[in-house]
């Protein structure tokens, strides 16, 4: 095979990696299936470039871009999603197996950019991370052994990104607002509830990630966003100057 | 998910690996798909079952065992698949894509053992080890970049066989010969023909792996291999005392 027509649509985000091996484990199934975008959030070692890990890859590794925040490696995709282990802990999202959530990113890949995020190796993606997805992907792993290794969970999403599906026609859609626009909205939504007294400031942070969630549950449609945001610097403005 | 039925028919036979930390990843990637069969046909560094990136899966380890020989591995095994790249080596058996692959092997678990090898990280599987096979599997990488990571690999096969995919009803089968059994037969015919001259000395390794192969496309049933191993029995017995 050869790469698929939107598979440059994909974005590979790792968030927090600490070992470089793994990052470079993780630009070898990028290369092997045709995925060439490689983002990472805060990567802990900054020697990571130069690991032996990413046979046939190290192009890949070079054009690799650092960001700070997942909020930057997300900002012009249009679909946005967490995968996790989701063994014991309390989920705010939609979790969909890999085969069905792959499906769902086939069809995304005509319309807009995807970002597959992947957390650190011992914690997996925050709460705060998770808050910027639409929904999350589980690899379907034993309950009682479900934490996959890094390289090995992101080659299998991958290998089913990439797997000859019959994709089916997407119908012409409006074009989604992108994740940059859609956190602008939930930071003015945010701003606007906090000047009004909706937020209280010892449960600000709690209360900014289930704004984040509940906007990226709109999916906003480019046009929307725009709209939106109108609206929210308005109320902002008045609530400011009462 | 929890193991599916049949999973303890598969065994995982790694050939000639190198490096201890593939083994251990291999390992985890078993245990988080539910298999617990690990073979090791004269892995390269003893000190493999300290592997530290065998997470949650130093049982799997420590109950691994270790061979002289593919043909020890896959003794008890009545369908043995090769894993290859396949780019430019010329094959001798059937080549299928990893999903047509995975689901002749579900459908065989209930008649039988199933051996899955992986050659070494550098050379793959020999020509001498294909021998042993009935047909060979390839993940669908890019052509360009089609070598894979030695535990990338093996998790991406072991998630495809796992899968739910609607495991078809097997009809009531003959119990197939194992390998053991068609091994003997092997031998036995190489035996014959030597005796017989019609295998030459000098071409005798490649003739002994042309025949290995041939036997293995007969999917010989036990009680086939049985009447087959007399049958040659008594001419190797006749040409010897011609």
């Amino acid at each position: 095979m050869t790469a698929k027509p939107g598979q440059d649509a994909v974005h590979v985000v790792l968030v927090s990696t600490r070992n470089p091996l793994n990052i470079g484990a993780v630009a070898r199934a990028m290369s092997n299936f045709g995925f060439g975008s490689l983002r990472l959030v805060n990567p802990f070692d900054p020697s990571f470039r130069e690991a032996r890990s990413a046979v046939g890859a190290t192009g890949l590794m070079s054009d690799a871009v650092v960001v700070d925040s997942v909020a930057d490696a997300v900002q012009d995709c249009s679909l946005v999603i967490g995968t996790t282990a989701a063994t014991n802990r309390e989920l705010h999202h939609p979790l969909r197996p890999l085969s069905s959530g792959a499906t769902s990113i086939r069809e995304h890949l005509s319309i807009g950019n995807v970002a597959l995020l992947f957390g650190s190796e011992k914690r997996g993606l925050s709460n705060e991370d998770l808050a910027h997805c639409h929904f999350l992907l589980r690899i379907p792993t034993r309950e009682a052994h479900a934490s996959m290794n890094l390289g090995q969970a992101v080659a299998i999403c991958l290998y089913e990104l990439s797997r000859d599906a019959g994709v089916l026609h997407t119908p012409k859609a409006q074009p989604l607002a992108t994740a940059a626009d859609t956190e602008r909205v939930t930071q003015l939504l945010f701003e606007a509830l906090q000047k009004s007294g909706y937020i209280k400031p010892r449960t600000s942070t709690v209360t900014e990630e289930k704004i984040r969630r509940m906007i990226r549950r709109f999916h906003l449609e480019a046009a929307d966003a725009e709209d939106f945001q109108g609206m929210l610097r308005k109320i902002i403005y008045r609530l400011t100057i009462e």
